[in-house]
């Protein structure tokens, strides 16, 4: 059956099966000191614009989010995260795994404010009783946000004016950031991570990777041990260079925004029929997930036609599905998602 | 100066120190295997109506819920609480430092309702992620609360079903027990407690003890090894009887309750003169803590002649201040008071 | 040039890059709920003689050692192990991170004896202060050790009855399974470690896997909400079947034994050739790995042609230095190997 | 029955009883805030010569060391102590519960050497997996140990600077400071202590304090935050001045010195009638704790008419029973004793 369940259903970019079934026999070191990690290091210090930053290859987001944020902060410290964000929701507790609150604040699609941060801690240090309470010490956002939503370079610029000034480090999760790089109407580039944030990831299994995260320090040596606490959380692997080539083909040729791309334009073209078509979407973005307001009979009925990722019940009569392309969307998958709706 | 600022500033109710003093060199057994310990347990269970009790006795509020929330729960578990609950805000992250999240629910006076455990929990095993999700299994609440607000026995009774209902535990803070069972119109009793709860602290650094809380666990060996664990959260005393003397002499011929009420009735007394001088208090209550609602001059007239607690901004010309009486408050004190308002 | 130096120095078995290649862009379920990873979980069950098992996919063996160990013991309880192992010394403190100590007994040739763990349980029950002490509850062992070496089914089964009748659980890390199995001389089946252990992983990292480690828990429910608990520790996959993939090709037409066989047997080739040129092995096995002593001056020589990976510092004048075959080693690189001895 | 079986059976110096009940109704602040706390923060930066020293007042051995250890480690750092030492064996895995691995040596008397700490680290350099490793970052020692045996001035000197040499920490254990203060031959003061180690511990509550014991980092925020992790670790006291006001007094006119004397001065005296009577000392010292083998059947003879603590069992027909004598212990007692032998 036709599927927008998610974005990380289908297995790789081919380029990369193509790679890795050309390595052969070749004999690779372990643990990341790999001629093809230190080339994908490098192609990613060049798209960030920082020559400098430290690169090490995890896999998937909650280890990741996990282990960049227990080893930023020290263990009197928390970080603030949408309440919405998916360190606050969906890691099944593993930053308080490692000792840390997560200080939520309300968000709108998915986004906090640079005000809402300054008032939090400013709040945090007016309060006669702070040294009893979670020092704030690093902020958490995603770009895109799980609801697809991006910040604004203006946005973003803010954020990381107010983290800085308030003593805070600043931390992007880039699981989806291919879709919001090349999203219509995005103002923020890697360049732009690397030179507003602390640490950002980006994000390889769900944007055409088989698996792995890129976690980048644009700063050298902003986690001294970094390396042995991701042995630590379990997080190193021995095969280092299965995460490295990931990214060494995704940054070869503009690989990782043409997939990026793909995804987006084809949710575009899927916004605009569901637009003509009368349909209500809830939080608008250009990225590559689409939130559908649909009544349970309509839901129910599509659901015998094409597989949707179930969001959540809106109220009594609606649900909200979720269409997610990915950058293996075809527009033949297209045309027959159009032809139901 | 006149204090009202909270009510942990005075050393010990003088039975205490009298029944320190008459130990001279008595030779006790440690890490609460004394005779003096055992008695207290037995006093508790009686005064619990749990003849079947488990009591240990370990120190400080802080400590008191970390080790007992931490050791009831297993990993994957979290536990639900008020957002302004002691819990969430003011213990350093000591629940987190465990590994485990609060999962904070709006708060009314300090209060949750069983309608907002049974919606959370629901909506936990509805959301099709749960799995990735952390799972609530204890409800922590205070009684009386941090505002100093009393859940009523039906509402007691209501959360306790519901908790049992979901297959949830339910833990309260008692740090201020004393003053909460002797206020004006409370009709929840220790033996309530014990009925209804799961595990509870009757607390002994705020209500009369030189320091000490008492653990309560109605149900027999509810964790199995907790001795063990108050070893390893470093809560273990070795002198176990100090902790253990508070008790049995608070639970001698009436004196939890006799000092509790000390408490409320100076309370009451200066409730009643804010009501006739026209002064606004933020949270009503009968127990011990009292919230008054001042312009900011008023506050600044009055530090020089009392000191109060300071609790918040209420808006930008007014503050809330706290005026604490304790098991120690005297007449006299009320009086002086009184008399600068 | 010519490397010996590990077993996770070359990509995966051909078989598996051919099924990832035939995927296309079928769209497979997340998080392990595919086709794929159900066929591979049955595989194993079938070769491990236990249709119950609960069987899950993880990556690399830090992780998988510290989330199987951490989540089946309580707080309280700690993991017996040889001072030797892996989880005591080489994987960053990630047992300690999840709260737990490893209680180290001496070894030798990696080994433990069900005696000594025996005697360690029985000393921890009659020592007056167990209950202030770190309650043994697991015990860890690998097969084959980090020396190569093997239990034998014997030792197995003693080791087994004696956790058993300890009340400890066992659990045995098969990072080099492939190698221990198809050892000359072997006696222990998966068979038997289904029906033996508590709990064991399978390797794929090491054993032509590109990645992945099999955790099989023969009974069900052994450990529940063990899932959660894995995307606590950040090890749940998204792309579970990228895991699922590895074990289903290798469990298909023996392919896991060809492999594990194809590196014990250039094993033997090479320590034939040592032995009859008069080289001393320091602790000699019938696996994947072996233990030459040299003195300096010869490993120094050596390095200038063959990669081999250095152990341990003998004494003064020698070194151990470790000659790992691997699934993919050919004739002529232990010829090329020979020829330079 | 007489009792010599540990250090911590009697209430407290009767100096601070007649402190606590001179106390009254004064109000005193909360967390350490307050006048008495200060002037013992005071009196012991005096006497360890340390006038910058930040002073902290914890409960108990357990707590101390874990709050200590966990927060001058960073997560990927472990701390070095001998095999025997407290935080190994007998703190129920308070050390591992932070996540860190006790790195333990083999000891001789409970004491282990400057070299064995060199030699360890430099391995741990020295060796290629290091980066996989726990890095070693911090010394673990107790003067007395646990043995009641003591470092020499020149030990500790020689073991000082190995640790600065290589980038560790050193911590003592004071639990019996005053024992090993008093004792005939020792030379090493507290002011030796305070320039050699980077953090210790006074002992209360072994040495006639109620309970409490005196944290000094004898370098002005040698642990920056060390307030608010107290807290998170539950090891705050809202009557901070409880366990102030126990160092307030013992440092007064040398009571403490005074205290710990007479315990030395009495097993002194037990020590010279035992070897006058033949027995056989176990590990000899001259602090306040006397390990005597006894056959078993002397050892059960003697049980029924004083209570000796039990130490371990030496061989088939030979256990360990611990004497131990306190700054309480009185004449009487030890002539009672001596008329058993």
């Amino acid at each position: 059956m036709l599927s927008f369940a998610s974005d990380y259903m289908e297995t790789c970019a081919p380029e990369i099966l193509k790679r890795l079934g050309e390595l052969g026999k070749e004999k690779l070191a372990g643990y990341g000191f790999d001629r093809i990690s230190e080339s994908a290091r490098n192609k990613i210090r060049e798209a960030a614009g920082a020559p400098e930053a430290d690169v090490y290859f995890l896999i998937g987001g909650t280890q990741t989010n996990a282990t960049v944020i227990d080893t930023m902060l020290r263990p009197y410290e928390g970080v603030i995260a949408a309440r919405t964000g998916h360190v606050s929701v969906h890691e099944a507790g593993a930053i308080e795994y490692g000792g840390h609150k997560v200080l939520e604040l309300p968000s709108e699609e998915g986004k906090i404010r640079a005000s809402q941060i300054a008032e939090y801690v400013d709040g945090y240090w007016a309060d006669g009783n702070h040294e009893h309470m979670v020092m704030p010490a690093l902020v958490y956002i995603s770009q895109p946000t799980e609801y697809g939503s991006l910040y604004t370079l203006k946005e973003l610029v803010e954020i990381s004016r107010t983290c800085h000034e308030h003593h805070l480090a600043l931390y992007v999760d880039g699981a989806r950031l291919a879709y919001g790089l090349m999203a219509e109407g995005n103002d923020v580039t890697m360049k732009d991570l690397a030179r507003l944030a602390d640490a950002f990831y980006i994000g390889g299994t769900k944007c055409g990777g088989l698996l792995g995260e890129a976690v980048v320090f644009p700063k050298k040596n902003t986690v001294p041990h970094f390396f042995t606490m991701v042995k630590q959380h379990g997080a190193l692997l021995a095969k280092g260079w299965a995460a490295g080539i990931q990214f060494d083909t995704l940054f070869t040729d503009g690989l990782y925004e043409r997939l990026g791309k793909n995804a987006d334009e084809k949710a575009d073209r899927i916004r605009k029929v569901l637009d003509e078509k009368g349909y209500v979407q809830d939080i608008r973005n250009r990225t590559n997930q689409i939130f559908l307001i649909l009544t349970k009979e309509k839901a129910e009925e599509l659901s015998h036609k094409v597989e949707l990722g179930f969001w959540e019940n809106k109220d009594e009569d609606h649900v909200v599905m979720r269409i997610a392309t990915s950058w293996a969307t075809t527009d033949e998958e297209v045309d027959e998602l159009v032809s139901l709706l």
